[in-house]
């Protein structure tokens, strides 16, 4: 089998039931991202774009192919250090590498600074086993925000995929949570404080990305997260890739349904406020970071510092 | 471990983490059944209600429990015979026993004589594997219809459980068929013609409807249909069942996220007109049993005689 430009094949795509070449495969995946960028209008002109690099394959290649496309708005990188000993160094070493290499402004900012805790004594200062990636999600989303809004950022550009998104779609509904449901990857409110979040990857697979990224010889670390388990997530994960292997197309089908359905629904939008303890926007007196900073008895460091 | 009322356990269930007694499991699963009739008002005072009875524990468990409440409405039972030799027989003589031992009517229906064709002939017809189920269920919707209309009934009981109802709910949001997934179980549209269907057994699981018949003596057909296959509604199937056993009480939460979900959604209400071909309820020019009767080339026996 052939590409049909000739070529010998590097990638099959399944639900496509056609081989790529090199150069077919990655300008495909440039066209699709280039094509979500461009239909749902996430970037305007003159915008400042604050890209999240972790350091996975994920984020690398969204800056990668968002400084391919950058002319007529501008790119800055920045990561969260949470505080994991022996997984986080290596992903921030690789977002620094890149950005240095791409000509991009690159920060670090660390949960020890920010809210004045690590992800490593979290189940320590908790006294007990707790969900870490739930405590974490709120971190880093407190955090990007902050830190994105600091940047000057017009836009917060997310590394989320198609299998994330299909992820996050069947979780939700699973777990029959409607009002988180309906407002998936949307902004929870309306508020000054509140940096839109774009997610330039959504209609690519994981694998693609992945391939793309080794294809380019985009240098991402391949960890998984110490302090991650087994959770519905990875459960999702597993009934997706049974789905798509049998059925392909089924991730896009799951992500594309979705969003018929959300124009259908009523986005609980209304204005936030901001919470009493921060100032950062929060749908309640106090936002989700300091509800559970609160609960963990940690002190928030001085910010005037 | 012992039921609350101090006799012995015969049935544990796990989204309650609580085991039952032969009697408590007994009233439990009656309760809840009573429950989703009268919280959704599915049956009204006068009404004539037509029981679609295959024979299996979900249908002649639900004729056994409509039964017990037929009280200020009556009942009428019927069977739909779409000739599977080795299978439909056995279904239809347990369906005719129940239905004796319990003084309701009973009546049989085959495809032969209402649509002109059987299931086992089916494949020699189209000339082809088709997906024996998509026609089977259409040919069987127009039947049952038609009948619980010919039979003057106000409301056609349908034996649907837990199960059935998650796996319709995930496998209309997999295959993204938005129209299909706000409608379900609803009534495709105002008809004179169309007989409102209720689903009595919607909140129970199916184990336990299997239990409930086993330990009520209700002998029931257990065999599955020859012409049945590995489909997307047995991998959903499969999915549910890991899940609930993960995470007790899945089902309910699909199901029930499901119902709020409608309620945001707007209904693909409208009239129907008429099929062309039968005079049936029809959301085109011919209706979907005439569509697929045409495409088989199968001539309807004259209704008439």
């Amino acid at each position: 089998m052939q590409c049909k430009c000739g070529s010998d094949i590097v990638y099959y795509r399944r639900y496509e039931a056609r081989g790529y070449c090199m150069k077919c495969f990655l300008d495909s995946v440039e066209k699709k991202f280039r094509r979500t960028v461009s239909k749902n209008k996430l970037i305007r002109k003159g915008d400042k774009v604050a890209v999240a690099v972790s350091g996975g394959k994920d984020s690398l290649s969204m800056l990668y192919l968002l400084n391919g496309i950058a002319k007529g708005f501008s790119l800055i990188s920045f990561s969260v250090d949470e505080g994991i000993s022996g997984y986080r160094p290596k992903g921030i070493e690789c977002a620094a590498e890149l950005a240095r290499f791409l000509g991009i402004e690159h920060h670090v900012y660390s949960y020890r600074k920010e809210i004045g805790m690590e992800m490593d004594s979290l189940e320590e200062l908790a006294g007990k086993k707790v969900k870490n990636c739930t405590y974490c999600g709120v971190f880093r989303r407190y955090v990007l925000n902050k830190k994105a809004r600091e940047l000057g950022a017009a836009k917060l550009a997310v590394g989320h995929n198609l299998d994330d998104e299909a992820q996050s779609v069947m979780m939700n509904f699973v777990r029959g949570d409607l009002n988180r449901f309906s407002r998936l990857g949307a902004s929870p409110g309306e508020s000054p404080k509140f940096v839109p979040r774009i997610k330039p990857l959504r209609d690519i697979p994981e694998k693609e990305i992945a391939a793309y990224a080794v294809l380019k010889g985009i240098k991402f670390s391949g960890d998984e997260c110490p302090h991650s388990f087994d959770n519905v997530r990875r459960d999702m994960q597993g009934v997706l890739n049974d789905f798509e292997l049998k059925y392909p197309g089924t991730k896009q089908q799951v992500v594309g349904f979705y969003d018929r359905l959300r124009g259908s629904l009523p986005l609980p939008g209304g204005s936030l406020k901001e919470c009493e303890e921060c100032g950062e926007p929060s749908s309640g007196a106090l936002c989700k970071a300091c509800e559970l900073l609160f609960s963990l008895k940690v002190k928030r460091p001085d910010q005037s510092s």
